[in-house]
């Protein structure tokens, strides 16, 4: 597999290219609107097709490059079934599969953080990627207070759909704030303050409701934006 | 192999983390100061050994934590020969190597950012990584305009000392300010805008002379503390 790691600086936001090396088709997962041109370069640089783009779930922190990227490339918008943006391609629900190439991307249903969050697991060889969007982060996980956020949904979601991945499983998170890239399933089993195996439902719950975190400063206009696939319908 | 990549937002310094397996031992390259407790959390949580703490060269940016790494675990430092941070562990030149356990770090000088500059080179089954400094970036290079700074040495150390490498080397720098994480050499070879092979050297030196850049505001603390191993001698 061909695969990249990209940072928006400022909202903390990875984006994912993936490319199956025989076809040479590719995903973005969570491309940000201001990296459109930074992201198409290197898709064009390394002699890709850019024929999906993934979303984990409707952001509140930034607007999503998906319905530009349509408009620029051709490539597919694929959200969730749950997410409310009727604008994409391709809604999408536990289980279903989207193809590149000879390269397979599962989708899993992981609420919780929004009512609609996706985490997407691809097998390249012995390793297992899962790209968890905010429902699971390094050592964290996204805020449950708002679009549908639920903490129960959440824990389920990362018990039953995450911690039963294999525990090399590297995960990659939608965000990082203090410059981590990466995980893996046994460490957040380990050493997530919030999620680790040791802590309880009740305990989860508790902690989320004590957050009391400020809205994210681009919500009032990211949220509608991406609703409407980053407004390039 | 044990590998993390780890972010600054600050200065947009990459720092690493490689460890053998095996042995558990492990080395951060490039380590920031104000990042230290999460660095030491995570080698605490990898059930890791810290023994080295290496730098690519006496940053203008950031002040290393390398001195305090050393004071806490016992790690030696090591810097360049050429670099003028007598207080280090270990002073290192081009051809010598470092050895976590079974896992072999090459030492490669690839002056020109400043004169003491040095790439690591590290082989971890099929695949090689190298941990290239400010030599070279994603699709750019470090500047040559002070701390003895030479864009003639860069343009022959990048050729002679990291295009010399296999075509899917994977390049580790020590900075992004636009959001990548990694390149190739195949990639630079193609696509760098100074160092793609297509342009000489007296453009490439042309091209550099031009940048007028102004300095880094850490610059005059920086690199005085550096030299001191981040002040914890």
């Amino acid at each position: 597999m061909i695969f990249r790691q990209l940072f928006d600086r400022e909202s903390s936001t990875y984006t994912y290219l993936l490319a199956d090396p025989k076809t040479r088709r590719a995903a973005l997962i969570d491309p940000v609107l201001e990296n459109l041109e930074r992201d198409l370069a290197l898709v064009r640089e390394l002699g890709l097709e850019l024929t999906h783009v993934l979303e984990t779930h409707v952001h509140a922190d930034h607007v999503t490059a998906g319905g530009l990227l349509r408009q620029r490339t051709g490539a597919k918008t694929v959200v969730s079934e749950r997410g409310g943006a009727e604008c994409a391609s391709r809604h999408v629900g536990d289980g279903d599969r989207v193809a590149l190439g000879e390269l397979e991307i599962e989708v899993r249903a992981t609420p919780g953080h929004t009512n609609g969050c996706l985490s997407y697991v691809v097998r390249d060889g012995a390793r297992t990627l899962a790209f968890t969007g905010d429902a699971l982060l390094v050592r964290g996980c996204g805020r449950t207070d708002f679009q549908q956020g639920d903490s129960r949904t959440l824990y389920r979601s990362v018990r039953d759909q995450l911690y039963t991945l294999p525990d090399d499983t590297e995960v990659f998170p939608g965000h990082d704030y203090r410059g981590h890239t990466t995980t893996t399933i046994a460490e957040e089993k380990a050493h997530n303050p919030r999620l680790a195996t040791k802590i309880g439902e009740a305990e989860f719950v508790r902690m989320m409701a004590e957050l009391k975190l400020a809205n994210p400063k681009l919500m009032d206009v990211a949220v509608p934006a991406n609703l409407a696939c980053g407004g390039a319908k």
